[in-house]
Formats: C-alpha cells, sequence, structure tokens
C-alpha cells in the first residue's frame, strides 16, 4: 500500500488513518532507500531494526503533529548518539544530545531515519566536495546534487522522507532545491535555533527545511521555530501560517542586472513564471540587483570568510590534509584578511545594507531566479570554483541582508529541467512567502522532485488565527 | 545682568525673556572663557566677532527651542566653515557641512562658540592624550580633566555654556562628567547620527551631551535625536521625555564585583547614594558585574581594537609620528588581530550579551559609580594606560551591551570631590534613566559643575504623551 504512497504530510497521514503503523513507514523508507541505491546520500545511516524501534517506542498514535513522520538530518547538525562528521572523517564525533531543532522535531512525534552528505563543513553549493561519495542528482544524475545540503535534498527529491533538514549561510538550502525540484524554505536568521549545529558562518547560517510542497516545509519550519536562549544568534520570530495579500507587491531583477550566463531557456522559464505570477494578481515591478550583488561577493571575497576559518583552523593547522584540498583553497583565503579588514567588511555591508533598504520597503517582496542556469559533475571536475561561485548569484547576498528566503519549483524548462525561483523578503515575512509560493508551486503541469507523483492540489489557507493561537509580532 | 546667570537653559531663557539679546549671550560666552582662562579647552574658537554675527543671524527671537543657546562641539565633529582635527593636525581639513545632530541644534537656534579638545581621536578616558595644551579639570586643577571629551566637559563645568557635544565609546562621555561634577548622556546607539563624526569604534560610538542638570541634557538629546539614513549606524529611537515609575527597581554591583581600587570614600559616597535613593522609593537589589568586566576587556584587549585602526591606518603607515605616542601604542595592538581573531571576538561579545540579557531583564535599570576612583596629572605621566583602564571600569562595557547611560553627579564625596553615579539601561530607556537621574541630583547640598551656582529644584515633569505627541516605541 505505502510504496505507491507520494511521501508528503497529507499523504503519510492518510495513511496513517487507513492503519499503517509507523514501522510500516520505516520499512517503505528503507525500501526506497534500497531502491534508489544512491550510496552518497547518507553519512551515517542505521541499521533499519533501529529505526524501526524508535518508531515503535512512539507508541500508539497521538495528536502530536509530526507523529510518525520520517525525516533525514545534514550531517553538520547533531542527532544524539549518531556521529556527526560534516564531511569531514577526521572531525567525527558521536552527538551525546540532539541539536534544539532536531529535539524539536523529534518531540513532535518524527522519526530521525539518518545523517546526510554535504560539501564539507557546510562550504559549497554543489554538493561534490565530499570524502564521500558524491550523491547523484534526483532529477538528472549528471547535474550536481547542488549544496552544501546535497544529501538532505536528494533523499526528498526521491521521495525517501517527505522533509529534510539543511542549512543554508550562502544558498544551501535553495540551490539544492531548484536541481532537485523540491522546496528549499531558508528561514529568517534566528529563527532556527543553531545549538548542536557545527557553523560555517555564525553571523549568517540558519538551518533550512526541503519539502515536496511549500504546505509541508512550512508547516515544519512552524513546529521547529522557537527562541532558544543558549544561541546567541537565535532571535524570536513570528512564525505564522501561510498567507498573502490578493496583490502581492513582487519586485524581479531588471534587465540590466539579471544574469543566466547565457542560460536562454533559464530566462525563458523565470519569465513565463514571473508572467504566470502577474495573471494570478501580482503587481510586478522591476529593481536593479547591482547593490545585492555587491553583498554577495562579500561572503567568499572578503573578510567573512574567516568566519569559515574561526570553526576549522586548528584542523587546518594541525592536521591540513585531513581537510578537502577545494574547501581548504576556500577557508584558507581567510589568512590574508586583519581584524581591520573584518571590520572595514561589517561596514561596507552596514552601508550597502542602507543602500538595499529603501528597495526592498517598496515592495512584499522580490523574486529571483533561484539558479542561473545548471552545471554538471564534469563541470566542476574541470573548473571547482567558478561554477560553484556562479550558482550562488542569487543566493550568496540572501543571508548577509538578513532576508527570509523561499526557493519553490515552478513550471518545468522548455527542455524538461526543473524550473526554480525564489522568494525574498526582509527578516519575518516567512509566512508571506509562504503564502506567495503556494500559487507558484501550481504553476505548470509538474511532479513533486523526481518521484513522478502530481504535485497536490493547493491546500485551502488555515484560519489566520487559529482558536489558542494569538499571532504575535516580536522585535528584536 | 548675565555675569551672575549660571547657564541652565532655564536661566538663559529667564534672561532672555528679561530682554537680554543673543549677542549679549555671545559676550558673556567669551567673558567666561577668558575669565576661565585655559587655553587648553578649545582647539578651534572663532573671534568673538564671528559668532556675534551668527547670533545675530539667528534674527529677533522665535519659538525655536534652543535659540541663543550656545554650545560647543568636541573636535571630532564637523562644524562647516570651522576646522576638524581629532586632536591630530595632520589630518585637520575644514569641514564643507556641519554633521547632521550640529545641523538639528543649529535648526533649533543653537549657536556653536568653538571646538573643544579631546584624546586624540577619541582614544582615552583621561583627556592628557593631546598634542595640544591639556584642558584643567574645572573642579581641581591636579586631577585629570577627563576624557576623551575633555575640552566639552570642562567647558559645562565651568558654565562656559549650557550645554556641549562629546562622543562616547569606552566612556568619554561619561567619566568627564564625574570629574567635572556635571551630568554626562550617553544615548542609545544610533539615536544620535553619525554623520559628520570622525568615528572610534565606528560599531559602538555615539555622540553625547553634557549639561549642568538632567533637564538640559535630555532635552537636548530629544531635539538632536532623530533617525538619518545617511548613517548606516542610525536606529529609529523613541526620545520620550523623563519618566520613572514610583519604584523603580534598580541593580547595583554585588560586594564581591564592585571596584574601587581601594578608595574608600568613593565606597562610601556610593554607597551613600543607593541609600537615599532606596529611601526615595527605588527597590535595590544586587548583581555580579563579572559577566559585564568581560565583555569591558574586549574592548581595548581584543580585536575591538581594530576598529580604532580602520579610522588611522593609513596616517600610520605614512606618518606614525604624527599620532600621540599613548593612542599609537593602544591603537597598533590591532596589529597583532587577523580577521578570524575578530569574528571570534563577535562571537564571544554575542555570548556574553546572552549572559548579561537575564540579568538585565529582571529590573528597570543598573546603577553603578561612574568612575572607581580620581587621578591625577601626574599619575597618567607616570603611567599612561593603566588609571586610563580602571577609569573605565563601569563604563567600557555599556556600548558594546547596546545599553543607554545617564552619568549624573550626586551628592559630593566626603572629601569635597565630586560625586557622580551612572544609570544603564537597555537600549530606548534614555526617558527612563533620565526620568530617575532628576531625582539623584537632588542628592546633598551641591553645586553645579564649578560654578558655585546650586542645583535648581526639580523642574515637575511635563505631561506624558503632550498634544499632538505620540508616544512610539520603534524596533529596530
Amino acid at each position: 500500500m505505502l510504496s505507491g504512497t507520494p511521501f508528503t504530510l497529507a499523504d503519510l497521514r492518510a495513511a496513517y488513518d487507513a492503519g499503517a503503523t509507523a514501522a510500516d513507514v520505516v520499512r517503505e523508507v528503507y525500501r526506497r532507500i534500497e531502491a534508489v541505491n544512491d550510496p552518497g546520500i547518507f553519512i551515517h545511516l542505521p541499521a533499519e531494526a533501529e529505526v524501526i524501534a524508535a518508531a515503535e517506542a512512539l507508541g500508539p498514535r497521538d495528536g502530536r503533529p509530526l507523529w510518525g513522520i520520517p525525516f533525514v538530518v545534514k550531517d553538520n547538525i547533531d542527532v544524539a548518539d549518531m556521529p556527526t562528521t560534516s564531511a569531514c572523517p577526521a572531525v567525527e564525533r558521536v552527538a551525546d544530545a540532539d541539536a534544539f531543532v532536531v529535539a524539536r522535531l523529534k518531540a513532535a512525534g518524527a522519526i530521525v531515519v539518518g545523517k546526510t552528505n554535504l560539501d564539507q563543513f557546510a562550504t559549497g553549493l554543489v554538493g561534490v566536495r565530499s570524502p564521500y561519495p558524491v550523491p547523484k542528482n534526483a532529477v538528472d544524475p549528471a547535474i550536481v546534487p547542488g549544496g552544501s545540503s546535497s544529501g538532505s535534498a536528494v533523499a526528498v527529491g526521491h521521495g525517501i522522507v517527505p522533509f529534510s533538514l539543511g542549512t543554508d549561510t550562502a544558498g544551501s538550502g535553495r540551490v539544492p532545491a531548484a536541481l532537485n525540484n523540491i522546496v528549499g524554505l531558508k528561514p529568517s536568521l534566528g529563527a532556527l535555533s543553531a545549538t548542536g549545529m557545527m557553523p560555517a558562518c555564525r553571523t549568517v547560517d540558519t538551518i533550512s527545511i526541503f519539502a515536496l510542497t511549500v504546505a509541508d516545509a512550512h508547516e515544519v519550519f512552524r513546529l521547529a521555530a522557537a527562541y532558544d536562549p543558549a544561541d546567541a544568534w537565535s532571535r524570536p520570530v513570528a512564525a505564522p501560517p501561510p498567507s498573502a495579500p490578493p496583490k502581492p507587491r513582487v519586485a524581479i531583477p531588471d534587465a540590466a542586472s539579471i544574469e543566466f550566463f547565457g542560460d536562454t531557456v533559464q530566462a525563458e522559464n523565470f519569465a513565463t513564471t514571473v508572467a504566470a505570477l502577474e495573471q494570478s494578481g501580482a503587481v510586478i515591478t522591476e529593481i536593479d540587483l547591482t547593490p545585492f550583488f555587491q553583498v554577495a561577493e562579500m561572503l567568499y571575497y572578503g573578510a567573512f570568510v574567516a568566519e569559515r576559518h574561526t570553526v576549522i583552523e586548528p584542523l587546518l593547522a594541525s592536521r591540513p590534509d585531513a581537510v578537502h584540498p577545494v574547501t581548504r583553497e576556500v577557508v584558507e583565503k581567510a589568512l590574508g584578511f586583519t581584524a581591520t579588514d573584518a571590520f572595514r567588511d561589517i561596514y561596507r555591508l552596514a552601508e550597502l545594507r542602507r543602500v538595499v533598504e529603501p528597495v526592498v520597503a517598496n515592495v512584499d517582496l522580490i523574486l529571483v531566479p533561484t539558479i542561473p542556469t545548471f552545471y554538471s559533475v564534469a563541470d566542476l571536475e574541470a573548473d571547482p570554483i567558478g561554477p560553484n561561485s556562479r550558482l550562488g548569484t542569487y543566493t550568496n547576498f540572501v543571508n548577509l541582508l538578513d532576508m527570509c528566503g523561499l526557493a519553490v519549483p515552478t513550471l518545468p524548462r522548455g527542455d524538461g529541467r526543473p524550473g526554480s525561483v525564489t522568494l525574498l523578503a526582509p527578516h519575518g515575512r516567512d509566512g508571506l512567502l509562504a503564502g506567495v509560493a503556494r500559487t507558484i508551486e501550481q504553476f505548470g503541469s509538474r511532479t513533486l522532485g523526481a518521484t513522478g507523483a502530481p504535485v497536490p492540489p493547493p491546500v485551502p489557507l488555515a484560519e489566520q488565527a487559529v482558536d489558542g493561537e494569538i499571532e504575535l509580532a516580536v522585535c528584536g
């Protein structure tokens, strides 16, 4: 029965309604893992019996919102009693506690299946910078899986689990979503606690969520979000249900600043999506993305790369060969920057934020392509850095500007490759992004990830204020 | 008539009511400058006729709140057509525009008299780190004048002008207030625009205000405060009138963490002030200041000193002798810090903020001595750095913790030296600090600065919400 079920939350709940057990679902997860047969997805996958035992330990189905829902976790996030590696075997250690977010999801009834592969130390957007076997893109194995949250995206793209945790600093929670035809929710910074997550750039990191549908990603986000006083970067963030104005004001990059690196099919797909969104009621305006790109450059080519260096400096000093050569090349750029350079870059970022603020203030959100074009595994073998940088064109600036983002599949491209756009807005507007993305994911005739299952019809928006739930705007 | 008038705003307005002209007031300012006869106060003092001309250019008295009120400006803040030096002749240039705050005060009718001396590049708390003659402490010339805003504090201490602008990063707007028996208002960061101010540590700098009374300092603050989109560190901050709860919850340092470096007279003065405040209705509790001191250490002994280096790096490289030797010694510590160190310190500060937050959340404000003890000019000649550091005991942590502060004179010490305490609270509570400080400035039998004039009785608090004025809490 379960083998034909697409793994959305609604479908799994229907299966439970129809009598499936949590152990049945875990068995189906392992059957799919075996069917996909990609040794690159997991860095740590427990024996099936262990996860079945965890499922059975849930007890009978109760009212918990994620009861019996399996998920996978990027291997730079701790799950108690499982090893964490950040894709660097030299730093492997068994976690003695769940990350804050993992603990919340487990408390809601969800079941961790395993730990997934990534670009080492979450540095990269390609998914090939790992000493473990590289996960294969779920849609087209010639294409890079995307990173750094490669395994988590591919697992959801295949429908092995309905959602997964990634992390996102430069776009690691969005680029792989575009490449695997799934949703990538990059929350407002501070909404999901970083306790138990190995940092990349602590000031702009966040845990992110992959799912097959916007509704699922946003529901998991709402359950995971909570203020955590133990995480110095945690912030009180409202996590309301999806909601959108009937005529959202949407800014898109103008013709002078939009960039597809010659990929006319991608350009056409974006234009078609914009036209469909306008048709649905959105009011479209154009903005110059140049200052956003100036921000983006600061993440790897300025002193901010020293944030990554803080994480692995002792390892680089004592065991340089333990670090992936490309990762080393990227992170060692930090050695060229002084503290004075760091503060100069912090000032420049503050000034660029001021340039961007009035642009953003005029609209509800910004719509960009998630990626400008596609790159193959062979492209990355030829040039491990250039294509990686270009994949971050529309993602690198987002966290530095303290915006939330939601990568959502749109109608497929003319050549059949997945289409994806990203919605961006200032900190705290996660509910708005989900509200508008619900419309976009219905565009065209599309399937979920690489599953072949059709996109379910939109669930009616829940009442905006549920009984006993007060919408609270918290400023910090 | 004017020669016997203490220069409070109320007294000056009364003089205007009685027929004095703005030119009369300027003449009296110059008479006082001559009588004080301290060549260290001003770096630039225009000819009297020029300032009289500016006074006459105001036209007849109108409703502007600071019409005809003279003030002086620390020489790291631009006044159009006057030179700015930051006490370093090598960087002198004539400003082509007023700093944002100066422009606001001028627009309110105030008259700039001149530019005042400072610890070079606003680095220091003593006032002796200047290539210009050192200003003499207004109360006792054997004692350091305090810095870095030395000239601005001494000018107000002598009653030459009713208020002055300083700046405050480590305590430069508070320590000199304590040493000269005046009020030093260090606003919430971002309330007073830094446009036209030469920075020290851009992330934690603010312009500050000296005055003879709390009411005057707070009134000037309210007129100067406004959001400035051109300053990347400007923030929308509410600047309400003074107001205090009848029983403010006040935290003081506990016995284990309070520090007077052996100055028992200062300890006694603080205890007496606390007792008087409790008598007035305040509820006193004790807190451990240790984490605050850990923050304080980061300002000069960690990578944050590189913020100062960003300002003078080219000068240090090309003309090291143009920098005061002590300033150079302090700022060149930046050369020892990498970008990686800078981010590590930023993380540590964020973590310490989390330690402090719950402590601060339990009270309305924190009360500390402004300075732990006094140092003489001779002490600083013997050791130019140690006493300076100790003077910052209760000030260095404040801006790093994003708190507002108000240094207010209290009853004199047993030995006749001025008493001073500082009220501290989280960002945005400037009105609360002024409300409580109004009570403290009435303690004992005290005179204003070094003027010999008695403290005026408290002005009744204005209505909390004046007609047409809405109290607005703005979050940023």
